[in-house]
């Protein structure tokens, strides 16, 4: 089989998979009563995404010589719990989309949106539990570090929000905890459920956590050089909202005198005008940072590959080679 | 020992074992970084409170031949999540005191308030966890499922605001689930780290539900007999509000046509003016709804002591009686 071929068939694999935790996703809260906290909480379930973070826990599982089975309900729980992070943020970010669509506080009200967030922990936890065998203190000490670590990571954010000079140390700190311990749990709570030796676990938790910094990294990058069909957000909406992203920092770090002035203006003015984008876009273009953070991306991604080495080999072990070349590649 | 003694003895039990639970609270979370986080989630932690719930686990545990110290931090833990329920409710019910301070997110912001209540979730799993010996994912359920109730009860709660037409057994159902579960919770996960046997899980858990009725109601009564300075809300609040309450719902069942008008009033205008807390008071007392209240309280402590029966005498068994007792007569 070819690299192109095979490629296909992971894809193929990746869609089949993800569409089925999609489906029981979307299936997962049907009906419940009281409609006022579960039709908030199934509108959320039910707008799709890629479930990458589900699918890693299936694939750590069978990885380390588990089986999907062995993981299904874990996979939909850190998706619900994906989805609880998406709803709190997007009302802590004032944010009016989400994959396309109102964002739950729009489509409702804060106050429903508080408490369906509330539920998806809850509800997360739930299913989670329905596949802790063994390992179960650790599984889920994991899993709730995540949740703290998110939490760290968003106050993070919030505070940088304030903040006139945030270093890139400091941004890659925060956006490890706001998005990537929870994809490096999903790749440790896969290998644990697996019953993973201790060296093959480690090895998964560094593969999840530069995955999880190559995948933000790669959401920053497509905030401003994505198109919005395919990003379901709009272009340009950090430099609008005045976020101190990557490519930001990366840009007052090596720009003169002068542009930096100009830079300065984005963090000042807490945002530019959505006319103002493309000017900013040159002056980043100019200082090369999609360059650089395209190669940290590279990097990053590397670093995940190369930390799966101790892992025997398994058709798990390529999938999960794809995924991180995947995420690194993809334009949405 | 006479019943004076006695209560006397145990009311001196009761104040140090939550002195010693507010202690480990209020030093639980002192210095952790982002401050942005933690300090918030501090204030909370360090504002008080009863810690009926944290005892309550205490009991439990030895009460089935347990010790306290294997469900100390357990005991934390139901406190901490109490502690998160208040702070969203809080934002929800736009309740700008609470304890007697200002609420979290009128001290701080929403943002910040929601962000520390889900990380007090966080937080109190993790203390949880520490605790877990035996029965691990039947006592992890048990405080998972608590906490899917309380959010279902808030939804129900919020639901009422808007429905015309609240019957007394749905509003029993919805403080069964808002208040009661968690208490019902704390009773069950003690017994259940004490490894009770299955029919003491049953008895505890049949107390903690009638407990947390009894509870519930008292605070409903207390929030317009009580006083401001016990009570640390203020009285006949409630009513401000508009909310539909044991007291109102039974006044509206008694009430000739003409008094109905007047008390669907409450109802009808989302709430009353301050200076008519009195005339809804006497319309109150005319209908006798107060006895009434104070006789539903009575007959669920009855019910919880009653539950204890099978469970073997013990000091412990004493208390927790005292405790349903003590509940029931409070004035704060």
């Amino acid at each position: 089989m070819n690299l192109k071929e095979r490629d296909k068939k992971f894809r193929q694999a990746f869609d089949k998979e993800t569409q089925k935790i999609d489906k029981r996703l979307s299936n997962l809260l049907v009906g419940r009563k009281p409609g006022s906290l579960y039709d908030p909480c199934e509108y959320v379930l039910r707008s799709g995404g890629k479930h990458l973070r589900g699918y890693l826990v299936l694939l750590t599982t069978k990885a380390v010589g588990g089986k999907y089975s062995q993981s299904y309900n874990a996979a939909l729980s850190v998706e619900i719990l994906h989805s609880f992070t998406l709803v709190h943020d997007d009302i802590m970010d004032n944010a009016d989309k989400r994959r396309g669509l109102p964002a739950l506080h729009v489509k409702y009200d804060i106050d429903t949106a508080i408490l369906a967030g509330d539920s998806l922990i809850a509800v997360a936890y739930k299913n989670l539990l329905k596949d802790c065998k063994n390992n179960i203190v650790d599984i889920l000490s994991t899993f709730n570090q995540s949740v703290i670590d998110v939490c760290e990571g968003q106050s993070l954010d919030k505070e940088f929000e304030e903040k006139r000079n945030v270093t890139i140390p400091e941004y890659i700190e925060m956006i490890n905890k706001k998005t990537g311990a929870l994809i490096k749990m999903c790749c440790s709570i896969g290998a644990k459920i697996g019953d993973a030796e201790k060296g093959h676990i480690k090895a998964l938790e560094k593969y999840g956590y530069n995955l999880g910094l190559a995948f933000q990294l790669k959401d920053d990058l497509l905030d401003i050089i994505g198109d919005t069909k395919h990003f379901g957000k709009n272009v340009g909406g950090d430099l609008i909202e005045g976020k101190k992203t990557y490519m930001l920092l990366k840009a007052l770090e090596l720009a003169d005198k002068k542009d930096k002035i100009e830079l300065n203006k984005i963090i000042r003015n807490s945002g530019i005008k959505k006319s103002e984008i493309n000017k900013y876009k040159e002056l980043y273009e100019k200082y090369g940072v999609f360059d650089i953070a395209s190669e940290e991306i590279k990097k990053y991604t590397d670093h995940a590959i190369k930390a799966l080495e101790i892992i025997p080999d398994s058709i798990e072990k390529e999938k999960l080679i794809w995924v991180a070349n995947l995420m690194s590649e993809r334009n949405k």
